[in-house]
């Protein structure tokens, strides 16, 4: 064994090592008394620990975004990367909901269950616990504030769809800081039950609900609910690709709840990138890309929290699961990737769709206007030269895509997942002349990344269950 | 800073450990000792060094593998798990030829060459170092020895089609053990040079062409070149779903040049699944799933050698990248897996189209025949119930296969990458069946897995570029 001077010898004259045996011996001897002493001292324990979620950010989502940036890594500074095992209890292609669960509460679930186990016991969140301490405690999200991900970190019912239980949980819940789209059912399923928000506020919350009152709060505010400025149909932030001046982005959720949460005692944060599954859902590349951004924008706040708190922060991002089979490679484009072709989308799925809706009523929507819109919407071109012109065979199917949305057979309705047709169709050449596929409307099973910087971030690295997530942050709460 | 009798307690009563802090400062001087020293003393170095790429095998693969056999894991005892990114110099899609200069070399290159930058300069490999050293080294691989990925390992030519300057190199490699299918060009293009084999003799090697002699090598054979004893158009071993017994497996091919390879100062060995990639090019997910499981079985041939050299043996598993943009997920079964139904599948697509092309000769491939075959060779059936009776339009898309088959067009063959429609369509609505989905029949972008254990192998963790394994091995050799 190495010996008092021998350490000596290490610690004040390094260049003095003599062999690499020697040195292995030493390495060997630290690494056994780290291995005993700490836990026995305890993990240490961040002050500041942030987890973000792209719900549906597999590893393709996060290269093709890098890529489009022209960047090896879309997370910079993040010395850590590990693989994360995503599997619900009983399907290996997991939902948000059992996820979420897993990562809220480091125990696995059925499909669809939000914080609790197929048995129906409660599976309690670490954020719950760490408020009950006196830690300061933030949920984050794009999409409604009673979605799968950000109620499995406060909510415990037997199904996702529990929106109205949800929220009257989240109300009660006492995380110090809310920040969403809002809630898709604050008087329940049949508009009958008590305002969830104004139960939230007889439990001493403020719910913000204008961008005047978002820039006015300030530290100090108390239990906060923010809500989007401009409520529409999904109660999310819009997509970042439509997104008009004035409408809070996700960084900016984020940045506010960093300011609200600042406190001497350290806080916990959970962002989610919600919309980032939703435009995979669609299998719209360029929306996924631009929400993927927006939830890298969202991280870089953080970043730049912890670079001022650099010895006692710790930021995870992860992901709960890949969504659309997103691939880098495609079948009409063999070994070709040119991602810049997704620029040339101006519209969202979901907008174009809504478009389209509008012009069917008023029954405008002739073969003429649904090109014209095509190229001004997707760049895709009708006639003249380059990667964006249509071959026959895609105008053909713009023409099929057209049909089925006048339409609308079963078989159309299966083929595009319940999405519009138009939008299906434009999207998916777009993705093709990118030289990026998809092989379904739902998630897939892939592992998905997990990146983490700063105080333990050595302790996400390796390929592990999205379990083994919570537990970490658990015991570092 | 800690001082002596701080270190003292540390070392000889670790429970007596007063703080967290004072734990964290010592292990930031452990640290900080083991940077400025380790690179003094140099990385350690293990005896016995295995490298094993899988062609082809991105982390959807491995997982598939993993998923079909039940098991969390593919490869068992892998203590680290890293992400690989393979861009080539000139694509962000790399092919094997590049990908297998990056990981012998430590140097990027453009797509298709081997071992030499695009301006020409050789960009030698370790293999050929260490060899020059004194080191036992072996090159083994399950498709031809003069295959892109293999011949990176000794070769510098400037296109990876040059088989025949790259089988004269490998027989002037002076590489111990070299196993595979076997040459493509051993007399050139145009048959008219001398044999490359009778080269390799001139130089020392025994080249080893039958089961007998394979199976009477032993230990001190000296330069050995081992072939098929069944040649066949590619040069390769048989596909593992239509193996006969008698032929070498690549795990056979592994355990002996680990035998022949083993002496006092230690082996570097090379193994590449060279098959992955052909199945996967082909959209074969049962072919894809035998030849992971077989890549798989050589990996535990060296994992049984690590097992009685465990503080000496490194072994580490890749892949050059990810072929097919495989998805765990299928637009037509959304959240659901069925890999079990691939075991329906009882040959490969080859064998499948070797099988067609002989029944077209005849002029007896009828509808009727077609319906059988695609019966008897992937248990996909035209009645009954259950999870592999044929939808109706599955059944039109057989009888179309046929149709292109019988009377292939420019359009039907571009569609089908090449492959006999027959065999693309029975294996597509296989996988479509378990949930699986392919988006091309090249490459793709994606990231691949690298796992490492033995000595060093927490080197191997996080998210780096192909060329950092090849930085790192040399680094060790």
């Amino acid at each position: 064994m190495a010996g008092g001077d021998d350490r000596k010898n290490f610690a004040l004259e390094p260049y003095e090592v003599k062999s690499m045996k020697q040195l292995r011996l030493f390495a060997a001897v630290c690494a056994a008394l780290l291995a005993v002493a700490a836990p026995a001292a305890g993990l240490e324990k961040p002050k500041y620990i942030f987890l973000f979620i792209g719900d549906g950010m597999g590893a393709p989502q996060v290269s093709l975004a890098a890529e489009f940036c022209g960047k090896p890594q879309l997370f910079d500074g993040f010395e850590t990367v590990g693989l994360t095992a995503t599997r619900s209890l009983n399907s290996y292609i997991t939902d948000s909901a059992a996820a979420g669960t897993a990562l809220a509460s480091g125990s696995k679930t059925n499909s669809g269950m939000v914080g609790r186990a197929p048995d129906g016991t409660p599976l309690p969140s670490y954020v719950i616990a760490a408020r009950e301490k006196g830690r300061k405690v933030g949920v984050v999200t794009s999409v409604s504030l009673d979605h799968a991900t950000p109620a499995a970190f406060y909510a415990n019912v037997p199904s996702r769809s529990n929106y109205y239980d949800i929220a009257v949980q989240m109300g009660r819940s006492g995380i110090d800081y809310l920040a969403g789209g809002g809630l898709l059912r604050p008087a329940g399923k049949k508009k009958d039950r008590p305002d969830a928000y104004r139960l939230a506020e007889e439990n001493g919350y403020t719910v913000v609900r204008t961008v005047d009152a978002f820039d006015a709060l300030k530290r100090g505010a108390g239990k906060t609910i923010v809500i989007s400025p401009e409520p529409n149909r999904t109660a999310s932030l819009p997509y970042a690709i439509d997104r008009r001046d004035g409408v809070p982005t996700l960084a900016a959720l984020t940045a506010r709840g960093i300011e609200l949460l600042d406190n001497p005692n350290g806080f916990f944060l959970m962002v989610e990138g919600g919309m980032i599954d939703w435009a995979c859902h669609a299998n719209d590349a360029a929306t996924a890309v631009a929400e993927t951004l927006a939830f890298r924008d969202a991280v870089a706040e953080a970043v730049r929290f912890a670079d001022a708190h650099p010895d006692e922060t710790l930021i995870i991002v992860t992901a709960d699961h890949e969504t659309g089979g997103l691939t880098l490679g495609q079948r009409t484009l063999p070994y070709g990737s040119r991602y810049g072709l997704l620029k040339a989308q101006k519209v969202s799925f979901q907008a174009f769709s809504d478009e389209l809706r509008e012009l069917k009523k008023r029954d405008v929507l002739t073969p003429e206007r649904m090109r014209r819109l095509v190229t001004e919407r997707f760049g895709l071109r009708f006639d003249g030269t380059g990667p964006l012109v249509l071959a026959d065979e895609e105008k053909n199917e713009l023409d099929q895509a057209l049909e089925a949305s006048l339409h609308p057979s079963a078989e159309s309705k299966l083929r595009c997942g319940g999405y519009e047709p138009l939008a299906v169709a434009a999207t998916r050449i777009l993705a093709a002349k990118a030289g990026i596929g998809w092989t379904t409307y739902a998630h897939t099973a892939l592992p998905v990344m997990t990146f983490a910087r700063g105080v333990n971030a050595e302790l996400f690295s390796n390929y592990y269950d999205n379990t083994h997530i919570a537990e970490l942050i658990r015991a570092m709460l």
